[in-house]
């Protein structure tokens, strides 16, 4: 029942790699997934990497999403602004090589507040292409950086990213907080303390101290340091969000963090819905159907 | 005219130390600065230590300030709470060995937000003891930690430690910024674009993400980068303070970060008031002379 691959899509980031078979019908039926990330590779070695890929699955045409259209990438895919739809994006992709295409980004580049993805636009509308999410909608995808994104109609029409995740990797690992926060991160007493302080705080930068001298003073146990600091930038993150009692939030992550912002979201009075798998293939594929 | 010194005052940070031979009268003789910080010695080292600073001196008995009586330094001098003067803080002086004393820290211990601090206290005490600042002020200490700072009737009340310094320092060592802020960080257009947004942000993790935007969007310059992510962070720093419109800040520092953080009050609506050098040694004075 498998049917025949018609192209190769490629997830591409800055640090892995997940390249997939997709039949014409958009149906994944082989894949792979290694650290193959632009920081792996050099602009030379893109042509052989593409080979390899075509040896592997047996199939010519590629098409691909990430930092692979950065300038830390093959080649720069110049942004398009917000806002901007999945026919917007195909209609922008650059044919790097012959059959093969990278997606663009997104930028928003003339409003108040500058700020651009790669690669996360191609999740956010794939998950409306496959109805996992409504047209109009507002998502959030965590990772090294958070992207909070809206969309109307289908089209990407705001998006603010946070460093969350960045600056709590800098945090554990440089500083004086280093050495506090070898306890684990996951959902506790301690995690939502962090999340009611980090959603009041005036700053992060105030709030962030406050681990330390919790610590010193013995009012915060030692275990409990890296969740309650966790639950302080997750707060401050989420508590950027006004309208969270208003619509629920789409969800774009699996395993632990998308538990830890399921929770912060629902402690900040709003709802997430968790948006299953496939959106990124889905929404590849939805390109590569409206220029076939 | 110059005095016989009677006895020797310390400054003895993480990473510096000062020490002072000091007339009975207040005056500094004699003077040494170096990288013997607490993290340069371990809790051996500090007789010998002592001894060195002795035979440098001629003078016996010391009064020490800093980190030298936290856990990292010497021994540990417990905080004690605030509200807290310079004499509750001659009355709770550790000797560490004979006539050899360390002067504690100040915590908020048992408030809505704990903190602590240990060597600021008996600079602002010391400003306010030589009249450099009015016994009921608000000050402002910025370095690798900034701490605001109030006292009424010449005791501290409350106080608040912000990381700005030390997170510009992470964002500019490591991660997806460091490549970026490689420019000059001083008052320029830039610096004070970045204060009026660090004012205004929600979230610290969303606005230094614009830096990032900013550049590849051709909207911030490169060589400005490092000045408006420094604005940024400053300006968040000063936007905790809602009460800048009804009092001056004493401003307890030197050079560029005094010039930066001056700069960041101004903006926002306050009144920067610099106060000399000298305070930290005046303190140690008051506290000197009070158990004498």
């Amino acid at each position: 029942m498998v049917g025949r691959a018609a192209y190769i899509a490629v997830d591409w980031g800055t640090t892995n790699r997940r390249a997939y078979a997709m039949t014409a019908g958009g149906a994944v039926v082989d894949s792979l997934q290694d650290d193959r990330g632009v920081l792996a590779l050099t602009q030379d070695d893109y042509p052989d990497a593409i080979a390899a890929l075509r040896d592997r699955f047996g199939v010519h045409s590629v098409v691909m999403a990430g930092m692979v259209g950065s300038t830390r990438g093959w080649r720069e895919a110049p942004y398009i602004d917000a806002p901007a739809t999945l026919q917007d994006l195909a209609a922008a992709c650059l044919e790097v090589a012959p059959d093969v295409r990278i997606i663009p980004g997104i930028a928003l580049r003339s409003g108040p507040r500058p700020d651009v993805m790669r690669g996360e636009e191609v999740q956010v509308l794939g998950a409306i292409s496959t109805g996992a999410a409504p047209s109009t909608a507002l998502f959030c995808q965590p990772g090294t950086h958070n992207k909070w994104i809206e969309t109307v109609d289908g089209a990407i029409t705001d998006f603010t990213t946070v460093m969350t995740g960045e600056l709590f990797a800098l945090i554990r690992s440089h500083g004086i907080l280093a050495g506090m926060l070898d306890g684990p991160v996951a959902d506790s007493d301690a995690f939502r303390d962090g999340l009611r302080r980090g959603r009041e705080a005036r700053n992060l930068a105030a709030a962030l101290f406050e681990v330390r001298a919790g610590v010193l003073l013995a009012r915060l146990a030692p275990w409990d340091a890296a969740a309650y600091a966790s639950g302080i930038m997750i707060g401050a993150d989420v508590g950027t969000r006004s309208d969270l009692g208003q619509r629920p939030v789409y969800l774009l992550a699996g395993g632990a963090l998308a538990t830890l912002y399921g929770v912060a979201i629902t402690e900040a009075s709003g709802r997430a819905v968790a948006v299953p798998d496939g959106s990124t293939t889905a929404g590849i594929h939805a390109i590569w159907s409206s220029r076939a």
